[in-house]
């Protein structure tokens, strides 16, 4: 088999890095085929590479498969390793190796192998193991008997064309999973079951969080009750941490003239990403803002500014509209409304560092609070080889990116550079933490700007009585709410801490006869603006638990006729197996605390009391 | 002086039921005429009418004349109210009245009379008094002497075009305010004076709550630091009450497809007050939303709902968009984007009148907390004479007025009714106050909505286990915040008080040399979540003080010697004499518990301690 045959868009693992996993994955695609060939000796090969979790082979099936199957190929394969077959490789002549092919009835590969003939190929390799002939380039284990009898699972089935083209017949894929070790391939089934069972989108629906309308429009999410009050419970986060760090908040109108963003470029460089212009006689064009800068900018050239009044950090937790294509949509990852925990700080030449600083404190105290993995950052400079994406300014390019790795360098954060990958008016920082799933995501992004002060000519009077540009730092240390909530709901598998929670405390009586001593906790916890509810259903107490359960309500509060008596509640918490029986005021006084101090008792953050 | 010679636009007194002030200001009319043909014999007269305030009267004049002539022409008028002259009617025939008025002089007059010949008028009216005649209908007080002396005074200059048309020759206009008596022209003067100071336009402007941005669009306000700090005291005010009256928030997008307004009947019915689409190829329409009911609708309808869960209440405070004609937008008041204090409540038609009560009383609470004056109710129904612009469902309407009809009259609050003044799909309730001014404005609206519920085939299951329809209640008790918040600032002066006031305390050093004390002051403040700023001027202690009474701010603490030794502070209020020494601790407390309970501190209401 030729590792160049692989099926395009399919991750392939670094040949030289993974050597031996790259080997395992390669031989036990020939492995598979030849026990598939057991049991269906009539059936024609395409193509088997290694993936990035295993391999697969395609097939023209007689019979079709099925999963039943399975168990009867891996034990197959279990003896093909045991076999210990060597793996032999040779090379023929390129047109000896289709007649070769055609006479093994293999018409697939032969295809293929005229067609690389076509493009220049002389010599074509194969590889025999046992019974087994393959076109191959290799490399793979010296014979069967490496390959780990136990790292390896067949997974699923699936359907695919013949070189990815509808035209062409319907293969069968077998996906065969496989890593270095038993414990490996284990702790891989594991990760992607949590992936699935943890994937925003159907947490999402289970736990009421969003609603995409098709008469309102794909990728424009609605935020339900539940969704929204995790979404404000992170913007008082935000609007607090911000006010704190001596930022102040604006609020600016969701469309502007094409004048705006005629200054800031945004028509010329960002259209594509845009809605299309409102039109309007004899006025302007109206656009939809994609991003918030421009409209920050009219703020702070409203009046005069002096550098005394220097930095002025606007924030904003704003909606900006981004005409994303519709084959790219995906829950509230790729969406055309986010929410972005926006700010602009305007400062002088000699605060940048400082502020700069202080954004990347903010960042990693934000991460380090809700616990994120990984988190490194990715720096993205100008190149001098592509002009036409950057800024001409070398002067402020040196003092920028300066300042940037000065910064980085103090923070400690783990980081890489992206040389190029700047924005146009400056280099860039982003945050990058891994999800559950072990995929690296995103955080946010924080931008240096020198040019857009230029463009908007921006600037204060300085104690010199002259004119300066401002610098402009742009920065969202928790992104859009869209992003952000969707990584925090994977994150946390739904189950919220207390002050985010949609329900922060459910009221269950044991049993009928309660109802007036839970009312009057409901109405009680309700007046210390807790989201409370109360189980009122005719369900046994244990599937009231359930219920609770399956929402993820971190604060379940059972009432039984001791609790009544005593005016007590007995507080069982989210996968806590203790439980605890205390006063109603010292309750109300626990979960004040929790939401006030923002603990994160999701990960079992609050001391028993 | 014909009556119906007004120009077009001025606001003219009812003549029945303001008889006799009517009279004065139309007679008073004729008095400045006389008297300013006295000082300039040569000037020709076009129309001179009563208007709301008093009356004016146009000139074309030889000489310019400037405000420091009024004193002499006033002398003159009260010299000719002392003659008692007598108004005498007569009517002449109109070619007659036409070669009369070119014997006087009084070509535009004469003009205006020949126009009056063709549109067919036979009879002219003519008044004379003492030396001057005018063509006039009347009414007229019986002579001079009737006008109270003191009853009027010159008012200002101003340019016009004779009968408004720019190719016409420019006059002057001299207005005169007027009314029936000195005591009631004093306090109009007091009540104009008033408004002006308190234009929410000049105050937006002098205490930097908002701008208008030429490159972002006339009617789109951008909201300051200043601005915003009072937009989010009362949006957070308005999500408390509402958590504890069992509402629930949603968060929905600013745009939709145009099925959403094509099911909702808003492209029907509202499409002239509607931005223009965004069109895209192969893809719907893209309308900004002017309400946000259809997007709350979709998430109603997001999965089946129980009568158990009856009533929803999702409130949202949203922007929307509306594209008023650019020549009706002013200040905050006509804007075409607002963000409206909006929920939904979703309830059955057993719970309706309770749901009305409590929307009613949310309203009054409200008024009354910000000690609104006059607070009237506009209650207006459908009527069987259109039946095209309400909807078709007799039983409904009846139902639903009753019920209003009910609670209004329960409310004890004074309503009017405005017969065929309801809403397409059902009955609303308009709140209206005095402001200062004394202008009726329209503070929210409340609209009972049986007809949505069909066109977007909302239902729940009942306890009969059937499908039922909801009733919707529309209600925003705040209306917007570009309205409700230019009301705020003229009923307030632009003084806030401390919980939404922008900057809630200033901190001032008597001298220098108290810095360090002062730091660590602002500093606590800071982190007690405090809106504190620190006056670090080289300005003297007074006019420190005279910036911080100009920025109306509410609580100044004066830093001396005394109070840097003690650890101290010494408050002085907004418009207080009186000035208080306390501990920071105390201190602190105090603004706390101001803060958290929204004291109305601007009027006073607060213990001293």
């Amino acid at each position: 088999m030729n590792s160049s045959a692989n099926s395009p868009g399919q991750l392939q693992p670094d040949a030289s890095s993974h050597d031996r996993l790259y080997k395992i994955r390669h031989s036990l695609a020939h492995v598979l085929a030849q026990a598939v060939l057991q049991i269906r000796p009539d059936s024609k090969l395409a193509f088997g590479p290694p993936i990035d979790n295993g391999c697969y082979y395609d097939f023209l099936f007689e019979t079709p498969l099925s999963p039943d199957d399975f168990s009867d190929i891996e034990k197959r394969m279990r003896k093909i390793i045991a076999e210990r077959q060597q793996f032999v490789g040779s090379a023929r002549p390129a047109h000896d190796a289709i007649t070769h092919l055609k006479n093994l009835g293999q018409g697939f590969k032969a295809e293929y192998c005229e067609e690389l003939v076509t493009k220049g190929e002389t010599e074509i390799g194969f590889y025999v193991n046992g019974p087994f002939e393959d076109m191959c380039a290799g490399p793979h284990m010296a014979h069967t008997g490496e390959i780990p009898p136990d790292c390896f699972k067949l997974d699923s089935l699936a359907g695919a064309y013949w070189r990815g083209s509808e035209k062409n017949p319907q293969l069968t894929r077998i996906y065969c999973l496989a890593f270095e070790n038993k414990q490996n391939l284990e702790s891989y089934v594991e990760q992607r079951k949590l992936a699935l069972e943890r994937d925003h989108r159907k947490l999402g629906k289970e736990l009421e969080l969003f609603v995409i309308s098709e008469k309102v429009g794909p990728g424009l999410a609605l935020w339900t009750p539940n969704g929204t009050a995790i979404r404000e419970s992170l913007e008082n986060f935000a609007k607090e941490t911000e006010m704190l760090a001596g930022y102040v908040r604006v609020a600016t109108p969701h469309l502007a003239k094409s004048d705006l963003y005629e200054t800031s470029g945004h028509l010329a460089m960002y259209r594509e990403s845009m809605y299309p212009p409102m039109k309007l006689d004899g006025d302007n064009d109206y656009y939809l803002k994609p991003m918030n800068c421009p409209h920050h900018h009219q703020i702070f050239n409203a009046r005069p500014r002096s550098y005394r009044e220097m930095p002025l950090r606007y924030a904003e937790y704003a909606a900006v509209y981004r005409y994303e294509a519709s084959g790219t949509l995906s829950g509230l990852l790729r969406v055309r409304s986010i929410c972005q925990n926006d700010a602009h700080i305007y400062c002088r030449l000699d605060q940048l560092k400082d502020e700069l600083r202080a954004t990347f404190n903010m960042c990693l105290d934000y991460y380090h609070k809700f616990r994120f993995q990984n988190v490194v950052a990715r720096y993205s400079t100008h190149s001098l080889d592509k002009p036409e994406k950057f800024a001409n300014n070398p002067e402020m390019w040196d003092f920028s990116e300066k300042i940037v790795l000065e910064v980085l360098k103090e923070s400690g954060v783990r980081y890489d550079e992206g040389i190029g990958e700047g924005a146009f008016y400056g280099p860039k920082i982003d945050f990058q933490a891994t999800s559950v799933t072990g995929r690296e995501e995103s955080i946010s992004t924080t931008q240096l700007d020198f040019a857009q002060p230029i463009s908007f000519e921006l600037n204060y009077i300085g104690e010199d009585g002259k004119e300066h540009r401002p610098f402009i730092v742009h920065r969202a240390p928790l992104g859009s709410h869209e992003r952000f909530i969707a990584f925090l709901i994977e994150h946390f598998g739904g189950a919220f801490p207390t002050w985010m929670a949609p329900t922060q405390v459910r009221i269950i009586p044991v049993k009928p006869g309660l109802e007036s001593y839970c009312k009057e906790l409901r109405a009680t916890l309700h007046s210390k603006f807790m989201r409370v509810d109360l189980d009122e259903s005719d369900n046994s107490f244990n599937k009231k638990i359930r219920e609770a359960v399956t929402h993820k309500i971190p604060n379940m509060v059972i009432i039984g006729e001791n609790e009544a008596r005593d005016r007590t509640v007995t507080l069982r918490r989210y996968c806590v197996k203790e439980q605890l029986t205390m006063g109603v005021d010292t309750f109300v006084a626990r979960i004040e605390r929790v939401v006030k101090e923002r603990v994160m008792d999701n990960f079992g953050d609050v001391e028993v009391g």
